[in-house]
């Protein structure tokens, strides 16, 4: 029986402002990415998160990012490797030892916004990275865009890797997501993100832009917890993958 | 033969700007505090710090605080007892971290400026701080004023403290340090630190402000790494301790 | 024929995290107080908030915070007079040199949070405050609690002052407002509410919870822009007031 | 008699830690660039730095930069228009204020760090910081390099330009400064830096590293205020202009 990873970025709230619907989409993943306090997240958002994964049996991950609250750490910045390594140390670690008060274990590292889309194209933040996941413990799965250098720098170091894919998002020739900027960059019917998951998690391939059809990774599958319709969606991703006799579950 | 611990509040510079002689003062003490980035210190410079403790072989604690950047976490906030719990787990986890990524052992947690001072005097806020270093790792030792709430509550929950004194502050009858406001709250002269020092160490006791001799527990001592003397001042300190065949080691 | 001011807090959304239903609750005021930055607020919400303001042509307030955004300036904190001084000039300039810009003026300063609350009983931090303000602009007008020692300290030092009372909160015998903590703060009804409002503009006076009636400067009203029934009050107070011919205004 | 403005970067420190030497620069410089807070500067040190020039006589300039504490400003940051139009304007906007509270006007504006150097070589971020200052005050100058985009988007919209050039840094042959990564970008000789500043002012050329002499324009010499010599070197520079009878003067 096939089976694959369905992940969602959570505990985005900060402070008192309410940032996606955790709860109601906890039920349909199996694993998900926590904020770390740098571009969302604060130590008690970070905490209750953490409590409410530990009762819906999720995977829990850390969602490390660029130091920018205000950005949303969505905006570019240019750190040097040795600052990244320090900052994605910091990030993961918090999350690692508020796991462990709580009595369970952090399982893995999926970087955020910018700082994800860095370390898709650039070997040396890749590595930065990777180092950073492999040195606090190498049983930890790095989550990286399929096909990125950030999955090839921690397989090369030993760490253990999951090629992700976005259900809602294009891809362009070059197994690229399309530019955000660009309009046909997210995939607005359900039916067809459906499709494009089904295809990928199944053939491990996908049909581009363009209209070719190019491999692709998929170890765990991206959906998004915030706008309207999120929890409708994770349910029908869920449901679909069910129907096929695909088993959901965390690396 | 007997033994004290020196402890010294260490990686208090942040980005751009230094503070603290800590290169120079290291040599003399047996354990520092790394300041955890909420009110000093960021990923870079804690990192660096614990690259230079396990050089020098100091024991490393964690310096958990208020968030207050520009105050330095020496301005009383209002925090609710959650809230405490979850910023010191943050903090001390992040440490612990990075202390584990560079092999070596994260040993204790020393809470910094107003939030030490409020965990004196407030039994619930003890309570939070002693509950967070408790569930991140039991064999952590908890630093706190000697006779404090911090020490008390730190004990009653199993962990093992360390009563922290002075060597340059003094001290009024009820064993609390003379308010900073006041004009003879600091000793200046590195003689009558030293004695005071070697009488807390020798007899656990201290001559107050008002002429008293009180009882004091003594486990580690406090001196200070800024100032143009600071490490003059530790040498003379370690070296008087020596001298009366006191060894200097962290607990 | 009477006027009243009908005041709201604004702005308060930062980053990618939005807070309160400024657009539905706009037509219902005459002026509003946009958050500077400290507790909520960046420099895009500040500005996009005057333009609206402009719009629905109600008077722009600057309301100033101690720096706190992960406890939205709702913690008390002790910072000394002149940081006090200090953080509110930085503040309201920020907001003023905006306005002007938008080619429109700042017309009042209203403290926030913990701020606003012990400039009602400080009358050190209550000076610092209006300093601020009188140093920048002396046209400003001060608005603070009915009674309260920020009132006090901005009319001795020359300012125009706008006294402040709250719809949905409850009073104490001695004219404070009661404690959050305690369950008879807020006013849940908005039939009563609106009844205490009436009272307060057309007697100067306010029904305490003990049982008293007692007298209240009543310059402007305070309505609170979040919570689902945030715009039906809003509009229901309005009404109410237009109904016994007030003429909602700002000062 | 040829004059020319000397200008350096103050206001740098930021809560406990200090950084620069601006008592010691300020008297032989003309005009300052006060950082506002986004990189360096707290609203205590933008008011102590301002009420220190006005002592000197100095003209005042805000010294805006990206929200990065962390890094100094110095690390590229990827904000749209929008927001580079939003944080400028708060940032001047913040100190226009706090100079008319202290009852003298702010005189210019001069970008930092990544800012600076984005606004170099982009015109739309040029063109957001040069509306920012004109939406403030059409009589604010703005500082650029000389060449520069800023220069050229500034005047097209009808600000007062000051061409900047560099002491102690060395050009290359397209007139841009040469990158400071590279081993010759710094004039460390006191004797050389003083000889490029006097060609600059009076014969407006600049010997390039690979040789060339061309024409650049110097409206303002940056010096810089940090580094042990910080004082010797300004004072230098300060003395070569006058022996040569060029009056120093901000613009």
């Amino acid at each position: 029986m096939k089976t694959i990873d369905l992940n969602c970025d959570m505990g985005e709230s900060y402070g008192i402002w309410r940032l996606g619907r955790d709860a109601e989409i906890m039920p349909f993943v199996s694993s998900i990415n926590i904020a770390c306090g740098f571009h969302a997240g604060d130590p008690s958002v970070i905490r209750r998160t953490i409590e409410s994964a530990i009762e819906h049996k999720v995977a829990i991950g850390a969602h490390p990012s660029f130091p920018d609250l205000q950005g949303f750490g969505r905006r570019e910045m240019n750190l040097c490797e040795n600052e990244i390594f320090d900052i994605v140390l910091y990030q993961i670690s918090a999350v690692k030892g508020i796991c462990e008060a709580l009595d369970t274990k952090l399982h893995h590292v999926k970087p955020h916004g910018a700082l994800y889309n860095q370390a898709t194209k650039s070997s040396p933040i890749a590595k930065a990275i990777a180092k950073a996941v492999f040195s606090l413990d190498k049983n930890l799965i790095l989550y990286g865009l399929s096909g990125s250098f950030l999955i090839d720098e921690a397989a090369r170091m030993g760490l253990k890797t999951a090629s992700e894919v976005f259900a809602d998002r294009s891809y362009e020739a070059d197994g690229n997501l399309t530019d955000r900027r660009k309009s046909n960059a997210v995939i607005n019917s359900g039916g067809k993100a459906v499709e494009q998951t089904l295809q990928m998690v199944l053939d491990q391939s996908v049909q581009t832009i363009t209209g070719e059809t190019i491999c692709i990774k998929a170890d765990t599958i991206c959906i998004h917890g915030d706008g309207a319709n999120a929890r409708a969606f994770a349910k029908t991703i869920n449901q679909a993958l069910k129907e096929r006799n695909i088993s959901i579950k965390s690396i």
